[in-house]
């Protein structure tokens, strides 16, 4: 029977020797099963020789699937590689499951087995498109698969910014910054600023304010489709610092305008037959019986 | 020209004399506007002749507006009689602003000369179905506006229970309960247990544990076309309360599972057309620059 | 060398069959090491003929040690029992580590060796005294290690309460209820209200308000020796319950109020010479590099 | 009758009108009252000419009270003026009330009336000593009057860190860092991060992840007396800066230590006779009835 991927790139922090055993096991894996593997020329790894080593702007070229081997960071960064191209992403965790790397290296033969044999499941996950806009000119543009950020710049000094929505003026917050995040996200940076856990089927976004000055300041869930849009009061101090998966954009000033929203191109995870979402939420957050309290026992 | 509505019900509780106030003035204004005008007949107050005093069942039949006078309680209230024939619904405060009844009694004149010109906002509302089911029989239902909750029964005991969505397990939780609510109901109890703000526009539930046992027991916000199940493990101590928007919907034990999904039904909100849901939830919130920090001036 | 415990009672439940596990290979270990051992006569278990099966009420006189095994549910009964005489406590775990059970059965028989040689630490902690006035009249009053408690009754309804702390007006609170606790109990339940951890070692109060109606209505730490005033304003419907370490103590209505204030007593707890609070911390919330965010790997 | 006081200085930033003004009033009423009237000599006003003008270095000296016109932030400064000689301070707010600046510009002569007289109340608060130190060299020292924080440098990147207290090892945390506030810093940031209100009475610190990566990793309050240590894991991408009361101490490596433990020097406040802790709070925090959630009226 065809394989359902005919073209592999493979790509990891191959410093980590976690990620390299991985990578070389998974190489071997996939020569033996007739699949055209190519991985990025900067990793210093022997492969057999029908590996093809290319440059990291040649990788997705041509290729059907892309595996990311690491951890949620090394997912963020294929997403950046695959998305103009919608070339699927599946990932590996080093070690313990991500929320984004869902197959273990001690299961990953047996799920490339399905795999190839078109037993998986697809997933869409929405990107968030940045623009830095400094009067008519765009500063900077670029994607988020989990969080735009906007962040104060100097540590001793309270951020000052404005939000809207669609146009809607929403608040003028004080604080160190702010989040916009996705679903994908919302487990991320978001919820350690107080955010909600979304599910990734659900197209929204959540707008964190960061420490807020104002208690109430609470975050707030709205529409996939809206725009947003955060603005600086005139203030020469009052700086900011905007990154997207946490790689820096640019810094803002209150000549800025920082315009988010759903970016047209999605990313196409592959998961195992038997992913199971709150299975790892309950496994990354130590959901269970074993909490701090138990009163009457 | 033509009313857009030529009869209009009134609900609220009288016994608060602002609400009194606020029913007699609306009265005197609709009577002068060519309005068919119907009040609950337990209402003591004196209406002119033309006002019908109808028994409460039979207040909305026919009715083309009821309109709320009071709290966000009173809102609530009014839901319950609205949904099946889907008659639309405006609130009118007795004071300050509530999140559902965003008129004050100072602008209502203006907001229903707008109003009965057609000058006006539609929104539409989800709805909850909570449903308590014992073996293959139904012991209770429910509509809610705001939120389902299951709650310990015996203030000092840590209530167990389970929760699924769409069947798939989510987790077992350890606490004082649970929040199921809408978008609507987001602002309500569920914000006062940690949940995020979902826009009203964004048809989603969020699943909000009431002081979780496990500190990662995180809100979750999922689509609003999910199955919301809830279960008690059998332990004879382990009882819980159902309430839908603060009513009481039944006792539940571990014979019992709790069942919440959307209503088939809706309800239709009347807004004047300046309405800005962000400036009922600034005004509410005391969001604004005076929060409590400010170090640096 | 003379053992330092000579006379000791054992508390726990025993229909737990890992507690009666612990208990009998416990009280092998202390007959064996010439302790005179005391337990509970409504205990069920087998126990060599030197033990004394005393009923409840004269299980700790006369005796020098008082061990609960269990959890720490246990620790708070068995802490009622002690207080008065201030026979000091030392809590085995059932399992697991608890906040109170420091000693897990596997190393029970060590630390005894250390506990009867002297080697132990002792520590005191402070315990609550809550009294619940009506008028002149005391209608109830009793000890909490962990907290006291005050929580709306009826589920569906917003509790209002007011606060005063050494006279001094605090808040008129709305909400679920509230907890003043110990630094003991500030791991316990007003954890999962969102309260700080309060260390052993400082003495303070924590009142945590449970789920309140105005977001920076947050947990205050407050001086020990202050007196905390529970009230509820005059409506039929306000009634409140209130508990003590999860043991009822009253209903409360607009007619009481509710005196909070450090015990004259406290509680002696023995830990093994290597007993390190923050390790148990570490343990019990899954502290550590494990967390749900690592966005650069 | 003698003044309380007879010598005073100023402080206040008078590029703001409503300080301006109000120094200048305070001024004319001093001056009116026999008062050794001192100003910084970088203020711009027109003062009479009795009013000295020094060096913001000489302006303490001998002096035996300094008035701090302005916001908290002001009263920061002012606190790093007077620490050392133990000069009271007293601080007006430029509008509403502040945590630290607890008289209004309306009643700041009634207050100067009572305070002159003697009647006013001393408090005494903690201030924090932070020593970075790298090998056994100090680089950088600060006094605090709310608090020393360690925060990432770099916007993108989790910053790991250790903490001790008194020797024990407390935690590996991930996140944006931490804040070390005194019972006065605990309305300040702190609470922004989630940090409980502490009593100025009781002598306590309080340790506040930023945004922690671990959900569980909650504030912890220990004894005013400990010694707090932070420390970063090798790694050369992981650098961190530290601020105490926003004003920058230094950047710190691996190769640091952070110290802070209670300073010697304490900071001596003067406020109203009427002076009310809880009455500030209520006021900042917007506490009272009139929070979110309203259900059932």
């Amino acid at each position: 029977m065809a394989n359902s991927f005919t073209r592999i790139s493979l790509v990891g922090k191959t410093e980590d020797p976690r990620v390299g055993d991985t990578m070389v096991a998974l190489v071997d894996y996939l020569i033996e099963h007739d699949i055209e593997v190519r991985v990025d020329d900067r990793v210093s790894l022997d492969f057999p020789e029908a590996v093809q080593k290319l440059p990291q702007t040649a990788l997705v070229e041509g290729c059907e699937l892309l595996v990311a081997i690491g951890g949620d960071g090394t997912m963020l960064y294929a997403a950046q590689l695959v998305f103009e191209e919608n070339i699927p992403l599946l990932g590996i965790n080093r070690g313990r499951l991500g929320f984004l790397t869902d197959v273990s290296p001690d299961e990953m033969k047996e799920v490339f087995d399905d795999v190839l044999d078109g037993n998986y499941r697809r997933e869409s996950r929405m990107l968030l498109e940045a623009r830095l806009v400094s009067g008519g000119a765009m500063k900077a543009r670029s994607i988020a698969l989990n969080d735009a950020v906007v962040q104060r710049w100097q540590t001793g000094r309270i951020l000052d910014f404005e939000t809207l929505v669609n146009g809607d003026y929403v608040n003028t917050h004080g604080g160190d910054g702010i989040i916009v995040a996705t679903a994908t996200g919302s487990t991320a940076y978001a919820l350690s600023g107080g955010g909600p856990i979304i599910h990734p089927e659900l197209d929204a976004m959540v707008l964190v304010p960061i420490c807020p000055h104002t208690l109430s300041d609470r975050p707030v869930v709205i529409r996939a489709d809206s725009l947003v849009e955060v603005k600086l009061p005139p203030d020469p101090e009052n700086r900011a610092q905007v990154t997207c998966d946490g790689r820096l954009l640019g810094e803002m000033t209150s000549e800025d305008r920082l315009l988010i929203r759903a970016a047209e191109q999605r990313v196409t995870m592959i998961h195992p037959p038997h992913h199971d979402y709150y299975k790892i939420l309950r496994s990354k957050l130590h959901w269970g019986r074993s909490g701090h309290r138990r009163r009457h026992d």
